[in-house]
């Protein structure tokens, strides 16, 4: 049986259970592959406990990998931009191919990467950039090859899930729930990355790319992130028949390209909406097969292992495959690349949730109602509940029809000038997914 | 660009619609697949009013497209077993790689198929052949390449599961929904092969031989329809927090591998219990990855030509390369496949569900809960209703720990010949799929 060498960079968490799948399951995994796969090297500034290296070579220097004439493919799990973006770049001037978990680096130097890794005939595999364990890429790329992708939806990062499931389940306060996340390692020390959508968008850049064949356009994702969601609000929204949950979604309309991580209403009876805890999912609908999920841990050692790994063995079976008879990185042939434009937000069409504080004497409503009317924006629901004992201001639910965030702003400011109107509107966008 | 040559035999629904998304989508799935792909040979007894064939050349004999020397895949989509596994035969013999969507086929020839497709270097494909457009195959095949499968279970028909969630929501009796999805065109006018589990028995074959990297063993698959299931138990089973799903299930255990399709209480709170409809679903439990869920339309033109031209899209890349190197029919290498043994029914431990109807006397239920305990099988939820008025027969709704066939079937004798039972007790396995 032959044997392909990889040159394993980085020994924590992901790194480390690379190493421990490949040893463990090694038997499986050469019995699929039709060869041996084998860690010649292992590169690490420190031993990692979990991880028994045995008689591995280890080096603490990463590019002593690259340069290293035994490896056939380089693993990238030191993660960080500069560093990593050298090492992969070096990799492939040495003809190595390579397998990242790194998903803010392929949604921010994806270009200059697989254009770099074309010039020399290698490939970059980054299954697990996306999604940890679930074969997303794969799904997108290969799977669904005769569509016209029109849309894809997905909840792809589990910390900001987990703590909209709990503020759901529970009625707890973001912050309240933050700090548990942290405590179980869900959330780093820094979760703006988590909460404020720039992982999430990171990830939605790049199921973009592979649905559209559009070039990877990380700097046009509107974010939205969730801490300012309030528990109200998600309660507010199951009484309406919907779930909040943070989503990235792109979608192919006629103008172009909507690519948009924020808060989003959706429907409770999508399986999407019942997509809980730390676990992902996306939805990607085709205009051939229709809609299809895919459901899995989106992050942790193994899971994470378990992509780098699959991609490993994608990697051995066409090491000796010419260059162009390969999957494309981005699905679509380098040369067949669309330039279909990524719209701003300001283009995109979507319903919203609107809830507004309002002083409890009659006609409000009518009011309110009568600039939605006015600017053409039609409700498709209200709740109004009664003020409680001794309280002047109510809260007023709306959800309105598709509209742009022009028109809607200027009737939330009309809404706002209001007399009767206290504190600000809260405004969340609602998808129907259907 | 070059160009692939498909020869397609068949023009039913879904040989049309191979044809019309080809048409349709030619620029993108060309874009992706780095050639053309060029249908340059139609099989078909009759026209299909669905599809346009302008100046494709059309044949009545499906074997002048095995000979076509301009043909490099042939797709099967004449269905059945007889001629598809002789063309097919003959298609390998000259060295055609073949695209089917042919689960019965696939489920009980194809050992011999891939057999004689490895001699000769070819490809048979069947991404199309399980859950209809889900890249199911691709997934276990591929992106769970570095595990070791420990079970999947799967919403694997799309007319049984219409038939069971009609029941749930409307409280509508078996054979009524039946006769409404013949009317559809989801059943056939046979409706035995979806209703007693045949066609998830053929599907349930192939996922075990990719997870397990076992053989397809159709005739080791334990089977169990819904025609006798009653509203009642689906009624019941949503109070203790179930859903009843006709689930085909393939798991290893230490003595080997459990391969059954039957209907099977699932926790509500699963993913999979919220599967409705037509739709299709499939769980994959990896030791690395963890469970991952794939979902999507299981059946229809569209939704399966998405599968079939996906394979075509793969072969296509793969046509120059040397086989050896390809992704192996059954995902693992064929020389190491696995002996290791498929249990009979017998020899699987799972819990269950069982409603009783008993006189409404004192001391029914206690005698009933001594004859399970004196056999050793703890109960976990027990729903005793009051009769209604004039009533003397009670239902008596049991959940079971797990236990093996056989002392289940004493206990249940035992409790079937009690002189306060009235007609048969009825019994639904229990898996919690956690």
């Amino acid at each position: 049986m032959n044997s392909v060498k990889v040159g394993l960079c980085g020994l924590g968490t992901v790194g480390s259970g690379t190493f421990n799948v490949l040893q463990r399951n090694g038997d499986v995994i050469n019995a699929r592959a039709g060869c041996r796969i084998e860690i010649v090297q292992v590169a690490s500034r420190r031993p990692n406990p979990d991880c028994q290296l045995g008689d591995t070579p280890v080096t603490e220097d990463v590019f002593a990998v690259a340069r290293n004439p035994d490896v056939d493919i380089l693993v990238e799990l030191i993660g960080g931009i500069t560093v990593a973006r050298e090492l992969i770049l070096d990799a492939i001037a040495h003809g190595k191919h390579v397998v990242t978990a790194n998903k803010a680096l392929i949604a921010e130097h994806g270009n200059e990467i697989f254009n770099a890794a074309r010039v020399k005939g290698v490939t970059v595999a980054f299954e697990a950039s996306v999604a940890g364990g679930i074969p997303i890429i794969k799904a997108i790329r290969e799977g669904l090859s005769a569509n016209r992708i029109e849309w894809l939806a997905g909840i792809v990062n589990g910390t900001g899930n987990f703590i909209l499931t709990e503020m759901r389940d529970k009625g707890r306060a973001f912050d309240d729930v933050l700090v548990e996340a942290q405590q179980r390692g869900y959330a780093e020390a820094d979760p703006t990355f988590d909460v404020e959508g720039i992982d999430a968008a990171h990830k939605l850049v790049i199921l973009a790319s592979l649905a559209f064949g559009i070039p990877l356009q990380f700097e046009k994702v509107f974010t939205e992130g969730i801490s300012n969601l309030d528990t109200q609000d998600v309660a507010y929204a199951r009484q309406l028949g919907y779930q909040i949950k943070h989503l990235g979604i792109a979608r192919r309309n006629n103008g172009g390209i909507e690519l948009r991580v924020h808060p989003t209403l959706i429907p409770r009876k999508r399986l999407l909406a019942n997509v809980d805890g730390v676990m992902n999912a996306v939805v990607v609908k085709g205009d051939a097969v229709g809609p299809t999920l895919y459901y899995g841990p989106g992050a942790g050692a193994e899971p994470t292992a378990s992509a780098v790994i699959a991609d490993i063995v994608d990697l051995a079976r066409t090491l000796t495959a010419d260059p162009e008879h390969r999957v494309p990185h981005l699905g679509f042939q380098p040369d067949q690349l669309s330039d279909i434009q990524v719209l701003s937000i300001e283009q995109v069409e979507t319903a919203y949730y609107l809830r507004i504080t309002a002083r409890d004497v009659p006609g409000v409503l009518s009011k309110i109602t009568q600039i939605l009317s006015d600017a053409k924006i039609s409700i498709e629901a209200v709740i109004q509940k009664e003020a409680d004992d001794g309280e002047d201001y109510v809260p007023l639910i709306i959800l309105t029809d598709r509209a742009v965030v022009k028109k809607l702003d200027e009737a939330v400011d009309k809404i706002q000038q209001l007399p009767t109107t206290e504190g600000d509107i809260v405004r969340i966008r609602v998808e129907s997914l259907g």
